[in-house]
């Protein structure tokens, strides 16, 4: 087999691991926890059906595509969850140093092409990045608010940690934000959010 | 909220069963079962990767989200095992009726695009149907090469049969079917997949 295709079924079977990495989040009907992996694809399938809320006008094709591998890195540096703040301080440094040796299983023009798209989408300059983090955001946000809160309920989160975090959609896709804040707000006065 | 969001909204959150829709192929390194959405996030990515071994040009963005929606029917169809002859009968029935109630839950123009969308993958003519197929059948072979063929060992699946389904792939990409036949070849040698 030709080196160039060999390295790109290594890095295929490689991220195939993500399917292992758990989130906070748990699946709909008060499910198991969600991995990586689903995650991905759910917020690549929902990037495509609510595109037309975009803030300024994106590349879809990239835009899901970075969905689709916007958490590979995870493989080694273990998911981070969004409100555990000792995790976050070192969060850049594990993620870069799995960027490194996980991409470079792929032929060079790859590895160069998906580290460039991975650090578009961490840089949240681009619109296409931009709209990825709103659905990054609202993923989880629509699993949970689907399951009564639970997941904000168990780490006794407070309005204005998800407000940090969410509150960023709005860059995205104003229209999602809008959704994204009749949500929070019903949770707040449901007592599932605090105050 | 307007009705036409609602609706994507309410889709958005249905299809997040399919994660619980479990296929015969298990996870590399001896792992669980894997599920349908972890299976269309794998081929999504694999298909962007390996395009260029797809027989003819493709529209890469067209082909991710094939790839993404394609399996969303077995929410209420259930997986079909491809070598389980006795339900590939009623394979296209159950397919058909949930294709109808799920989609419907989409407003009627994303509704008739992604109808449209799986039935063009289901039809086998367009190159994006073709090669997204190609992928479709890799990546579960990809996996089981890795776990020593576990999968054929357990279903004592025939040689006639996996060529059957995975010759197939030849119509897509002539690249991906030689390294398919060399998986195959392996596997007879070796036992694992009985003559």
């Amino acid at each position: 087999m030709e080196e160039r295709l060999r390295k790109q079924l290594e890095f295929a079977l490689e991220i195939d691991k993500e399917k292992n990495i758990l989130r906070q989040t748990h699946l709909s009907g008060h499910g198991r926890r969600e991995n990586d992996a689903e995650h991905a694809w759910h917020m690549a399938i929902m990037a495509y059906l609510l595109r037309e809320y975009a803030n300024e006008e994106v590349d879809i094709a990239k835009v899901m595509l970075m969905c689709l591998i916007h958490d590979i890195v995870e493989i080694d540096a273990g998911d981070t969850y969004a409100y555990d703040e000792e995790n976050l301080k070192t969060q850049k440094a594990r993620e870069d140093a799995a960027k490194e040796r996980i991409f470079s299983i792929l032929p060079q023009d790859q590895k160069e092409e998906l580290t460039a798209l991975f650090d578009e989408f961490e840089a949240y300059e681009t619109a296409e990045a931009k709209y990825a983090h709103s659905l990054d955001n609202l993923q989880p946000l629509m699993l949970n608010d689907s399951n009564d809160g639970g997941d904000w309920v168990e780490h006794g989160v407070r309005a204005e940690q998800i407000y940090g975090r969410q509150r960023k959609t709005k860059i995205g896709s104003e229209k999602l934000f809008e959704v994204t804040d009749q949500i929070i707000k019903k949770h707040i006065e449901r007592g599932t959010i605090r105050e």
